[in-house]
């Protein structure tokens, strides 16, 4: 097993309450603000502190390549994972104008890149050059799920010491969303070719053999959802095991984690099968298009904010719910009472 | 007749196509951006310009007091429209928080309080000391009806002089529900009955007897779908006539309208009805708890950004939405191409 789980603080139940009865004092008709009165309760209950602001956030993602991408599961080449992580590290994709819109310290790790990217900001913490085909052999061994779980927790501890107050994982990983969906059949037990969607985009000629891939993945690996560190090790990639590890990190220092979509919530998933506790640490940022990510928000019982028919990852749905946890916070901070202000309740 | 009503320029579907080819030579998946996607051709379209910025927008609060609110079909106390008006000037109310993270401009305008404010960040453009009660007389007269609806222009052409670049139409109104409620019904020709909703917050008792009421005032003062200005003078109220004119000044400005909930949504309607092509430069901020808003939207055949079961009103989820539009236009400029980024298409 990991020797690096955390141990997972329960969350303030008391410092929530006290929210509540903030939130209820407030210039406004008692629970108007909907879901954002919920989000500031549950802030507070998660950091134990009744006004807790969750910027600036920090953004981590993780890149790394996928053996089984051998086998035609993506529209794009492998190629385009290395393409877009120096992407990233120019500045033009779509994780960077939306990190700097909500004002986040934005990272990028190479966690499994089949070809090195000589840019100094990729952290190179490469555990790999990519999974194996999962068709022939295990993606990962077990020394190498450790090192690729410790790297998101090592660089969530580093997000956090660097002053982070909320944690949005995303990735990059040309075939991740098959991996995804690998994982997702086996810790929910849902038949795989339930959780198959087009991913990037592929056509319904693409699905098909995606899902007659993943059946043979399936049969051949036989991932179990009793054995959630060992399905990692079977048909995981390195991204989803790092952020399943930054999630964990998040959690051991009471910090939210804001998930983007289908591949981030299965990393949740695989993370709270390897320590339950950090459900409680979760909010759910977006809904995506890809069909597995419902019943990846079912099996952790998470409702998410937006539902804007997104389907990009990166983080990007995250950081786009970002400003309404924001907001959420700021307005139980910020509101007048009915005493301050002079209304009549 | 209202005199001040403007031509309104159709929508730019040229400068919306060039977006489009845009977006689909950015750096992600085609489409992958969902939503963001409609929005970021939408503004183009409204504004002509491809790169359109939505930012920074003007937040226009109307407050006024309805006769009708004699009646008890608030869950308030009319006194707080008033108090709520001096909270918007002290900066305590939710709108105000909201405006801060936004960076939007937000006046707050008296149209019609039945006391006046004392107080240099409200402006004065009081019609009347309240709307009459439609159980006795129609709410206003054709003059008041002109003078409430001029408001709105000048405070949107006002605003369109000093930068703004979208506009937030927001209200406050003890018995405002009541009065949209009555309105959607003579618009929609949909029964009273099934329009009405809690407000502010009654109880089931307090809906029953606002039904009973509001059905009562139909009978009275049958209000009309072919007479939109007649509606207004009999069953309207100062705030939401103020909302309908500055609707129709930003539409005339090819300036977009970020639209929040019930109130705003049914004001918005009124001024479709006065001139239809007002109808290009809306966006739906968020779905209301309030039960009508859902017909409102489909009479103007909208969908809703964000769905987070607010019912608050004075413009706070149309002001939680802006960031998603601000986003979708950041993007759609900012992102680098796939030729410019040397990623594989």
């Amino acid at each position: 097993m990991v020797d690096s789980i955390r141990s997972i603080p329960s969350r303030n139940t008391e410092a929530g309450e006290q929210t509540r009865r903030r939130l209820d004092e407030l210039t406004k008709p008692p629970g108007s603000l909907g879901e954002l009165e919920n989000i500031a309760i549950e802030l507070a209950e998660m950091t134990g502190e009744p006004s807790y602001q969750p910027g600036p956030p920090a953004i981590l993602v993780f890149a790394a390549d996928h053996g089984l991408a051998a086998a035609g599961v993506s529209a794009y080449p492998q190629v385009v994972t290395k393409q877009m992580v120096q992407n990233f590290a120019a500045g033009g994709a779509a994780i960077n104008i939306l990190a700097k819109q909500i004002g986040a310290q934005l990272t990028i790790t190479d966690v499994g890149l089949t070809e090195p990217v000589d840019n100094h900001q990729v952290s190179n913490q490469r555990v790999a050059f990519g999974t194996k085909n999962p068709l022939e052999s295990p993606a990962m061994s077990e020394a190498e799920a450790s090192a690729a779980i410790q790297s998101g927790l090592t660089a969530v501890d580093d997000a956090v010491q660097a002053g982070a107050k909320s944690i949005i994982p995303g990735e990059m990983g040309i075939g991740n969303t098959a991996s995804a969906s690998l994982m997702l059949a086996a810790l929910s037990e849902l038949p795989v070719a339930q959780l198959v969607g087009p991913g990037t985009g592929l056509d319904h000629s693409g699905v098909k053999k995606k899902r007659e891939v993943l059946e043979e993945v399936m049969r051949v690996r036989r991932p179990q959802a009793y054995a959630p560190f060992q399905a990692l090790q079977e048909v995981g990639g390195f991204e989803i095991a790092a952020m399943s590890g930054a999630v964990i990190a998040a959690a051991s220092h009471r910090v939210p984690i804001l998930l983007d979509g289908f591949i981030s919530t299965v990393a949740a998933l695989t993370a709270v099968r390897l320590q339950p506790e950090v459900r409680e640490y979760l909010i759910a940022g977006h809904r995506s298009c890809e069909p597995g990510h419902e019943a990846a928000l079912e099996a952790l019982r998470l409702t998410p904010l937006l539902d804007l028919r997104l389907r990009l990852g990166e983080g990007t749905g995250a950081a786009l719910a970002y400003p309404v946890i924001a907001s959420a916070a700021e307005l139980c901070r910020g509101m007048a009472t009915f005493t301050e202000a002079g209304v009549e309740k």
